[in-house]
């Protein structure tokens, strides 16, 4: 039964980690698209995302089957759970990746804007977060799902950057409004898609060490 | 046992009940304060946001202590792991009604861009799908639940109108820009809401008849 269980988790844990790769690499094309101009790339994005969407609802059935089955208690319990949680939490990031692939599939039907360099930068950092974000969770390693925390400030700056810097070219030329919003929207995606690393990450700690990061109520309740 | 069981789901049932009024009041006041450029009431709203985030926390150990005591099954146990899912997303939502009060309090900086009409109508039916979807839960109504799913359509219609009006301001007047895009931002934020019920909405149907009505996949497997 020991055994079993064991089994089962480890199943469970390899799906999880193949849903974070397709996760990565649909954000990883979305962007390329984007800057390679390449709209079948995008499509193709928008096309398997259903494969995240199917994953999503085959760990949500096995956690199920698991809790029925094996009545896990304490830590098992909350990995458990917690991996339905993460489950959910990959495909909204699918979902964010198939928003810039439609997104980018729009601004393709007009000249590039400009040169995208912050873009492509938060692209990546969101990708690596996700990444770390499940090797943390199969991994308990709370020190790494902590950093995945801290490193999503310096994805909401470069968000922030990317706002300014793109208000000016609207300022300057209305006839940018529309991609420049369409490339607002880009970075607020990408944002999004780091908040939900951050959220996995603040989910390890949690099923890890028993403590609340998320909303800062350890500083709060101090 | 079992009279005890029911007594504690009927508590969670309350909690989470108490928790999508705070979230409907959030949505309600965040917008009330960007029509009536109420800066206080804005700055209530993100203080009180505490109450919704530290629900989920309550909610979510109160859902873990239910599964590993009571060990429920079949629709108990799917019934608490929704509860979850359910809480997480009023906690997302709450997060979405903070991110309009912030918007609101910059907008306030600047005088008003023109009267609000479509905005204050998402927001009255995001806060509506908000109070169904729960009331669709608790009392398990698929229903209620399938006609929450639907009128995500409208949300996301008005979103589109709202937008496209804001681009032709933009278009217009240059020093309209930051304003508008601050209004096309608190669009999306409503349309997240809406998203986050419709999940809910989802997540019921499932729960009572085990379908997946999610990603359309009932049509696609057809």
């Amino acid at each position: 039964m020991e055994r079993h269980f064991d089994e089962e988790l480890n199943k469970l844990k390899e799906k999880l980690l193949r849903m974070a790769s397709l996760v990565e690499e649909a954000i990883s094309h979305a962007v390329k698209a984007l800057v390679d101009r390449n709209s079948e790339l995008a499509a193709e994005v928008i096309k398997r995302d259903d494969e995240v969407n199917m994953l999503e609802i085959e760990i949500d059935e096995e956690c199920l089957k698991l809790l029925a089955l094996m009545q896990p208690i304490a830590i098992d319990l909350r990995f458990i759970t917690s991996a339905m949680k993460i489950g959910n939490d990959l495909e909204r990031m699918g979902d964010q990746a198939v928003n810039i692939a439609e997104r980018t599939l729009e601004l393709l039907r007009q000249p590039q804007l400009k040169p995208l360099i912050d873009i492509p930068r938060m692209a990546t950092l969101a990708q690596k977060m996700v990444k770390d974000s499940l090797d943390a969770f199969v991994n308990k390693d709370t020190n790494l799902a902590r950093d995945v925390c801290i490193r999503d400030d310096q994805v909401d700056n470069l968000n922030d950057q990317v706002f300014r810097e793109l208000l000016t070219y609207m300022m300057e030329d209305t006839s940018t409004i529309t991609r420049a919003v369409d490339l607002i929207l880009i970075g607020r995606h990408l944002e999004r898609i780091a908040d939900h690393a951050t959220n996995i990450g603040e989910d390890v700690v949690y099923l890890v060490e028993g403590k609340t990061i998320k909303h800062h109520i350890e500083e709060k309740t101090k």
